[in-house]
């Protein structure tokens, strides 16, 4: 294979006086060294740290392209960035450099109706696209938990997923087209505005779920559907996690498919007991939060066949939400989970796994075990309906011991998920965090193709480096 | 950017006798050179045809990383095929050497209803998964006209859509995950047999479309949805071609999503007169057939939507399909037309544009002056739904003269479908047939790229050798 081999690892320039004067004359206020910016650009929400060496808050496509211009000429890094809610790194400096800053390139600059698509530049939040789409009956469906924050472009660079995806599928599936600055500095146009196009190879997907390493996406046309009419929701409560889970199959197996199945396990609902519509009884009591929608009469009648089926498998009670503040309240619970085993922890590792429907049981009885083991405790809770469970990893210490025993559980677990033929990643993206796993999932030949398409398109590897590959 | 551009085009060695025996000692009867395989082998639905030298009929995935080997070492071409189906001359020797024939390796490994996935050969026939999986009351929409007859291999190659992929989506979008033989021989697992997944680029989805010239595919991992428990069908007829496709946007933005919206033009329609269940009054009259479905109660009044959206549209009539034979009759209808075409006329060529909905009218009118400034006649049908509209030109005579007529014509409808904001080829590829075109559509950064890719996957150049690239 040409070009397989990982080069060398690279040394990038650092960004000194001279550069920075260089860069701050070319692109004036846009280009910032003050501490508050490189503080901000050195965080995101995996909890990984990375000072970039400044931040360049691109007020154009040209900015884009001068700016990786630059980079291959000097040889530093560049790193793309939207709202830095990523959980696995991918907008963090690595190799210092220059973060590029998409937050500012947010325009939606167009909703049609009649085409059913809207055009949106990167920087634009999720949430913001949703309601401008909504506002015309039309439907934006993947909905990452952090839509009211998260950039559009960065949804798609880690193929965002989230509850809704379990009917609706993923963000690569509403990305029709996009335009990219290539790590060359070409404006890159792929893909169609169109709902079919097979002209070449897939170059829109292939950007997809890179990460931001193989281009800088400046624009993107995506696909809306219409919105539905009616949703129902409905918590369904089950004696204990594995009954909780073995309901799933029985859910998606139903003959509808419904909009949402949220998993909440017992641990995760001792954190926000207050919030929860019922009491607490007993310690292992697991929810399934349930949507259906469409419209009205088949948002009921599927949402039946959602009940029957929980019913049929041990569910205690299912609990409707009789009207939009109740439906707000059951995923108001859903939504603090994240947040409050973080405050809970000292230490927290967040994993994002997904096995097939069957052996969601396996995976979780395995957990169990794992977690007796080693001592630790596992918080599982997310979207089990399409086998993505996010397993939340928490010690009240942080002694490298604690820290070394929670490495070894976190591959035992990934272990684990693929033995069951599941994946490490389902919607979060491998990043920093968990590229030293990627060998685990990928193939020695498949890792080599992989290397190679990066190298190809970024032959002085100067963009956002040292991630994803291990 | 490295290995951008193409190499000097490559010299294929013959299949000599020496060879041949080579070849055939190493493969026995599965290695043919036979007149009437090669003859099978030189030709597909796209009225191309390129004789190949060699059919190697693959026993095992081993046959093929074999002689892959083999061709690399001794440089000849290798030529995946599934059923010839296709309408661009994909699955074509267009320079010589081995056709791999894929049909013998058609078993449907598993249709696991639980799960929601199939796992398949590269040759099963794609109606025949279509079956299998209804048999568990489970759906696997992709629909291509072909489906009794074509491979799910040849499908994902060609990124393969049908009239259901207005609502369920095309070919791409129900590919997991896939194994297959790279051009070096290795054998490449991608994706995953989950609803998700994230890790590392979308190597899936790159060789999905890419006409068998980055891999032969060797195993497919499907996604399965619950099968639709009703259908609607009707007819709705419209006073002209032009009220027909000004109807198509209505349909799509009635706020439901119709499972099916296909155009049938007055041209079409004389071809089928006999079969229609009305009496063809005046000569302009053009036709939707139009489905929905989902469960009884909303198939029935997504139909509902759909027909005041045709009524509101100028539509004359609109014919319900009240039992499975009426509707069998309505498809009917639809499927002979191709063939119809076909046979009418001495000189042929099928177009496959898509443009966004709402230049669906204005396309169409476009063409119709073109009919008249060429001389040409050109009958319209397809995917109005999804913007996809099959364009069939035709002429009575064979004469050099009107071949490049027909080739002015055909240059000046893409440039407008690409000035509509469309796309040259929305399921059928490019091909040999289309591969001339692609520099309308790609740009030279685009074009650079993917010569890159295909020189990374294939250093040697001889996987399918002479398709897509102009």
């Amino acid at each position: 294979m040409q070009n397989g081999a990982p080069s060398s690892p690279v040394q990038y320039a650092p960004i000194d006086d001279h550069l920075a004067a260089e860069l701050a004359k070319r692109f004036g206020p846009a280009f910032s060294r003050l501490d508050a910016d490189l503080q901000t650009a050195s965080e995101d929400a995996s909890g990984l740290r990375r000072r970039p060496e400044a931040v360049l808050f691109a007020k154009s496509v040209e900015d884009i392209q001068e700016i990786v211009h630059l980079a291959n000429l000097h040889e530093f890094a560049v790193t793309p960035r939207g709202a830095g809610t990523g959980l696995a790194g991918g907008a963090l400096a690595e190799h210092g450099g220059v973060v590029v800053s998409l937050a500012g390139r947010n325009r939606i600059l167009d909703v049609d109706p009649v085409n059913m698509l809207a055009v949106v530049e990167p920087g634009a939040v999720t949430g913001r696209i949703r309601k401008a789409a909504r506002a015309k009956g039309l439907f934006y469906p993947p909905d990452p938990a952090s839509l009211d924050k998260s950039t559009i472009g960065g949804n798609v660079a880690t193929d965002a997923g989230g509850p809704a995806c379990v009917k609706y599928g993923v963000t690569r599936d509403y990305v029709l087209g996009l335009e990219a600055v290539l790590p060359g500095g070409d404006l890159l146009r792929a893909g169609v505005a169109t709902r079919k196009g097979v002209v070449g190879y897939d170059l829109t997907r292939l950007l997809t779920g890179s990460e931001g390493t193989l281009g800088i996406i400046t624009k993107l046309i995506l696909k809306l559907i219409p919105h539905p009419r009616a949703v129902r929701t409905a918590l369904a409560l089950f004696p204990d996690p594995g009954k909780a889970v073995a309901a799933v199959g029985a859910v998606m197996n139903s003959g509808v498919t419904p909009s949402c199945v949220e998993l909440m396990d017992n641990r995760c609902l001792t954190l926000v007991a207050e919030l929860l519509p019922f009491p607490l009884r007993g310690g292992q009591t697991s929810l399934l939060l349930v949507e259906t929608d469409g419209d009205e009469a088949s948002a009921e009648s599927d949402m039946a066949c959602v009940v029957a089926a929980c019913t049929q498998m041990s569910a205690m009670e299912v609990l409707p939400a009789g009207d939009p503040t109740a439906r707000e309240k059951m995923w108001e619970v859903r939504r603090q989970i994240s947040t409050r085993i973080h405050d809970a922890a000292a230490l927290y590792m967040s994993e994002d796994v997904a096995v097939p429907l069957a052996y969601i049981p396996e995976l979780i009885a395995s957990v169990q075990m794992l977690e007796r083991e080693f001592g630790l405790t596992v918080y599982a809770f997310g979207h089990a309906g399409d086998g993505n469970i996010h397993l939340n990893i928490i010690a009240e210490t942080l002694d490298p011991d604690t820290r070394e025993r929670m490495d070894r559980l976190v591959e035992r677990i990934l272990n684990t998920v693929l033995n069951l033929n599941g994946t490490i990643s389902g919607e979060h993206g491998l990043g920093i965090a968990k590229k030293r796993y990627a060998p685990l999932e990928l193939s020695p030949a498949s890792l080599t193709l992989q290397r190679g398409i990066k190298k190809l398109f970024d032959p002085n590897m100067i963009l956002n480096p040292g991630k994803i590959f291990p």
